[in-house]
This record gives C-alpha cells, structure tokens and sequence, in this order.
C-alpha cells in the first residue's frame, strides 16, 4: 500500500506548505494552518479488529512518516452507554466517553502523539507550550517519553491542582504568567519557538491525533452515525478535531451522513456560544474568562474558525452552561452512573439537557457527551461540599 | 457450551458452601474462602480477538449465572514498554501495566465490577467496605452504577485527598473511624454485614475480577510466561488474585510455566516481607504500620495466607521498599517515561531495583511491574517538591 501524503494548507488563502516545515500561522494571511491527507488507502471496520488498543490503530489516516512514534497507549478510551441518564435527560439512548482514561487523563495525549512525534522528527530538543492544566501535563509527559526538554507556560492560580501536579511530576520547566490563560498563550507566541518547538492547539498536528476520537465514535457504534456529539469549548481544537475526523470518513466513504456536534461553553467563558446564537460574523472579545471548568477558560479560542466551521457545517448549535448547571451535571453523572470528569468534561450534559429543554433535541435522540478530563484532575471541594464524611459509628 | 460452575471453598478445611450464600469466612474453621471455578470451556488468544474491550473478554472464566453485569468498562488496561527504564534498572525488558487507567483509576474496579454484580444476583440493597481509599472509591462508583446504597469506612486522616473525593463525589456515606485500615476493617466485620453486603477483599467474588490482569499479561505478551511481576502488596489480595489467574491458564493447558511473582511492601508496613525474609511460619504482629504509601499502609493483610501462598508457589520472593526509594521509583518512573502512579504503583520498581542489586533478578530478566493505581489520587507536594514552577521571564 503506497504511503500517506500530508501537506499543510491554511484555511483562508490557501496557501500551503511542506508537512515537515515549522511553521505555524500562514506566512501570507496569517490564519491558522491544516494538515490535508491524502491517504495510500483506508480502513474498514473489519480491518481494523485486532488492532492495537490505542489511537494508532487508525494508521491509515495518520502520518506514517515519523522516525518514531511517541506513544502511552492513548486513545481507544471506554465508552459507557448510561441508561439512567438517558432516562433523566430525557432521550432515548445516552453514551458518555470516557477521555479521562488516557494515559495523563484527558484528550489532550491524543494530540500530544502526534505532535511530539513530529517534534522528533523535525529534530526539535525542545518543546513548549501555554496551558489551562492538561495541556502542560500530557506535553510534559510525551516530551518525557521523548527525552525532549519541556517547557509550560501556565497562568497563575489559575489552573487545577492536579494538573500542575503532573507537570511537576514529569519534570517540566514551568513558569507561571500573571493574567489568563491568552495572556500565556502570547508569551509563548510571541517568543515564535525560536529555541522551542511550539505545541499549542495553534499547531495542525495535535489536531491529526485528537481527530482519532471521531474514527472511535464510528467503531464504537458499528459503523453508524445517527447521534449527536456533545462536546466543550474552550480553544475549540477538538471539536475542529472530531469534525475532521467524520468529514475524513466521509470522504473515504466510510459515512455517508455526519453526527451533529454540540459545542457546550461556559457561561462565563462562551465567545463561540456567543456569536452563534447572536450570529456574529466574527468572535466578540472576551476580557475576563471565569468559570469553575478551569480546562475551558479561555476568551480568545485560537481555533475560533475551525470550531465555528464544525458547528455550522455540521448542522449542529452552541449552548452555555452556568457554573451551577455544571455542578449539577457531574453530581447527576456520577451518582446516577459512577463516572465522574473534571468539571469541563461534564458541561456537554449540562448543554444537552438545555437542549432537550428547548427542544432543539428531540426525546428520539442518541447523544454521546464526551467527558474531555479525568475528575481527579481537579479535586476543587466546592464540587464534593454536598457530601460530608460523617463520624464512624 | 455449557455454563461454568461455581462453588466457594475454604482455602484451610475445603468445607464447600454454595456460589450464592453469603459467606466470608469458613463457618467450620474460619479461615479464607477462594471461588472455585469449573468451566464450560475456555477461550484461545485467537478466539479472544475482537472481543470487548474490557477484562469481560475473559468470560469462560468469569461469573456467567449474574443477572446482570455491573461493568463501567473496566480492565484490559494498557501495558506500556519502558526501554529507558530497562537500561537505568539493568534488566533486558521492562513493562508497566497502567492500572490507574481503570474508571476510578485503580485495580480494585475489577473486584468490585464482578463483587456488585454479585450484590446485585443476591439481591442487595447496600453494599459496605473498609478501605485505604482506593476500594472506597471505586465500590462508591459501582454501587452508583448499580442503583446501591455504598458505605465506607475510612481510617481519619489517613487516606488520600483524591481517593475520599471519589467516594463523596459518588455519594457514598462516608464513616471515619480513629485509628488504622485494620481498625476500619474490624469495624465493618463485627458489623457482620447484617444490612449490608461487605466487599472487603475478604470477600472471594472480588479476586474472580482482579485475576483477568493475568488473562491480560498473557494475552499482551503473546501468550509467553517468561517474565517476572512485581506488584505493591499491602493486603495481598492482588497478588493472590495474579496467581490464581495464572494457575486457572495453567490448568486449562494455555501456558505451562507460570511467571514468578514478586511483592513489594514499604518498610513501614512490611509484615509479609518480613515473615518470608525471615523464614517465619506465621504473620509477624505489625501495630503500626506507616508509609507514603497510603494504599499499602497495611498491618495485619486479610489475604496473607493467599498473598503468602503466591509469592512462594511461583517461585517468587517479598522484598521492602524504604519510602525514599519509593519516591525516586516514582520520580524515576515520571522523568524517564512519562508515567506517573500514586505511591504503592511505585513500589514495584523500588523492589525491583533492589533485586536486581542484589542479584536475584538477572540482567537477562523481563519485568513487569504492575501501577495499581492513578497519580492524581495521591497529589500530596511531598512527591513533587524537587521540581517548584518558576515565574515567568
């Protein structure tokens, strides 16, 4: 079978570039970058039985080009069809994916393959990258993996404890940045990687690995894609990612129609939600992003176009969700069905239960409502006050 | 195929009682009892391919008379290759088994997926443990699963942060009780569990679950034996539970050598260790056990006679951890790989370490230490005080 092609192409002009070049905003316009595919050949759901347990069991649809892939057994995450929930929300079918069981528990290792494989490639010795928390603790763990230098910009108290935790545990340089997680983010870019090779969501080829959660979508469910994929929006790279991923299976004829993808944010962090319910032609500034799902405070999503595009061509909608209704949300998850997620991996059920509120799903449907984080990530007692150990009898 | 059979058996007298009495200890001698299982038939690594992904793949040699399986998707965790770590150790091949990827982050979801639905099959309507943490919270999370009152009972201020978390997020009633796991357990024991169904690993349908890690090594490994495992013991269940799954592939003709098993305790509470070291012919008193490692800080383990009864049928050896090793194990672990575990998953490669140093491993050896458990339930700043986030420049 002839090997994959990757080029990359920006999404405005055009303009492309070869896969190996560091670049990571289009020299001409300036917008962000994709890497376009064009595979050797595809995979089938029969192909693919008995393939590794991880991610790279979609090779066909993943650069084949690395001198060495960096990998913890990422991807292929459970997912757990919860009867009850789907009673209390109020659809016919209700699955939850579990992303909080990849290897530094979030999506983020998916992404983190990908591009610290390219980062070896390319000869980097060094990696670097701004984070709300998951970010920095998979990049930690790959450059690890790796034996690349690792260093995290992360806005100060701002992010969980866990999470700064991990990138602690696996030996980054971590510096901590006055202001919100846009302001880290123009620290790194500003610097323009000169000594690091740069792996915020601003490079295409995190977006190559998260998009393998779209292909596990469709195994997972036999081929099919009659249900709504609920997801959160912070950057709004994976939900760009799973709509590459489905557009990519499409193209392949693998599906002929796609899932609708719901982008939840929180209320106070939803430029995205914002401008679509508003029908802006462009995001509105968000100064102050705050919300208790640290992993999605984010006000200016650099990939604001890509997640627009996934939306809208998707057929699917934005919803905010309120602090409360977030809490809300992982108590019912995990009460009803033993599965607890970081705060912004439970925004997709607070978002889909104001859905079916407002009827724009209906009681018919399937959802799958993508837990993006593990809940041990962020152990913030506000989440647990509810219940109180008692003293042994 | 017909269905297996199930009968408990004391593991002392071999007074039998049947699959569904409610049973924990032999009413005639009081010692342990052991699920014995004669099955219908058995699977091959071939007839294994395609099969769920989760330690319910290995059903011929499961629980199949349940009316319902209680299951969050749990085992079939990944085995990860460390060749950086193989050479810094001296050993010629080097895995860890990343149990911290289970739904609640441990090994214990095995147990307690096979230990609810058993609660379920005889009807429960509440289901009890005492617990270093680890148990607490993933019966708290099975127990939602299923519809169950859970109630645990913890030693006060003794387990860590994120463990009691698990359990307050999903909604078990908490007990603290002054003074030790041993104290907790005896608690629960007098209790009888007159109103509850007590899964402790004292009770045998717990090790039916947690024995599919070693259907697993042997599938992972293409079905070969020839490699040593290294496991933390602190109640020894765990590596009784290894050893039976190895002996049930052995009697079942799929292997014909079983790997030799290797239990690490820390120092602190070491009463195994201690009585294999010295050649002793019972348990050594052990009043006050204390380690780093919280979910081994045990004194007097329930299962020390299977736990015992492993280490030496396989031809294996107990070796000590001091605390300090294990953080540099776990330090180790982290940097080099980009794997990170609470404490206890780290006292494997301590152990190893120091067997190797000693000679008892050879540097030809295969290795597999076994990570019980997910960092982030143990995010105490002890572990990762050597490496402090820097401001920003």
């Amino acid at each position: 079978m002839p090997r994959e092609e990757y080029v990359l192409v920006c999404i405005s002009c055009g303009e492309s570039y070869p896969r190996e070049e560091v670049v990571y905003r289009c020299r001409r316009c300036g917008d962000l970058l994709e890497a376009r595919i064009s595979p050797g050949g595809v995979f089938r759901l029969d192909t693919l039985i008995g393939r590794v347990h991880s991610m790279w069991r979609y090779r066909e649809l993943l650069p084949s080009f690395f001198n060495r892939i960096v990998s913890l057994g990422e991807g292929y995450t459970t997912l757990v069809k919860a009867d009850k929930l789907a009673k209390v929300v109020g659809v016919r079918e209700f699955y939850v994916k579990l992303e909080g069981l990849n290897p530094t528990g979030s999506f983020k290792d998916r992404g983190m393959s990908v591009g610290v494989s390219m980062a070896c490639m390319i000869g980097a010795k060094s990696v670097v990258c701004a984070s709300t928390g998951n970010t920095s603790a998979s990049l930690a763990a790959y450059a690890a993996r790796a034996g690349l230098e690792c260093q995290v910009y992360i806005p100060e108290g701002k992010i969980a404890w866990g999470k700064l935790f991990q990138a602690r545990m696996f030996g980054a340089k971590i510096y901590q940045v006055a202001g919100s997680f846009d302001d880290a983010l123009k620290r790194v870019m500003a610097r323009g990687g000169e000594d690091a090779y740069i792996l915020n969501s601003v490079n295409p080829w995190r977006i190559e690995g998260q998009k393998t959660a779209a292909f596990e979508l469709w195994e997972q469910m036999g081929g099919k894609t009659d249900y709504v994929v609920a997801l959160p929006v912070g950057n709004s790279g994976n939900i760009a990612a799973y709509w590459k991923g489905f557009k990519e299976l499409q193209e392949h004829g693998l599906i002929n129609d796609t899932p609708r993808l719901v982008g939840v944010q929180a209320e106070g962090a939803s430029p995205i939600a914002e401008m679509l319910t508003r029908g802006l032609e462009s995001l509105p500034d968000w100064p102050n992003p705050e919300t208790i799902a640290t992993a999605i405070r984010i006000g200016r999503p650099i990939n604001w176009k890509k997640g627009v595009r996934a939306i809208r061509d998707s057929g699917g909608t934005a919803v905010k969700a309120r602090d409360e209704e977030i809490l809300d949300a992982l108590r019912l998850l995990a009460t009803t069905e033993g599965i607890a997620t970081e705060p912004a991996g439970a925004t997709p059920i607070a978002g889909v239960k104001k859905l079916v509120e407002e009827g724009w799903l209906g009681r018919d449907e399937k959802v799958i409502c993508i837990a993006t984080g593990n809940m041990l990530k962020d152990t913030n007692e506000a989440l647990v006050s509810w219940n109180k150990p008692q003293k042994g009898d």
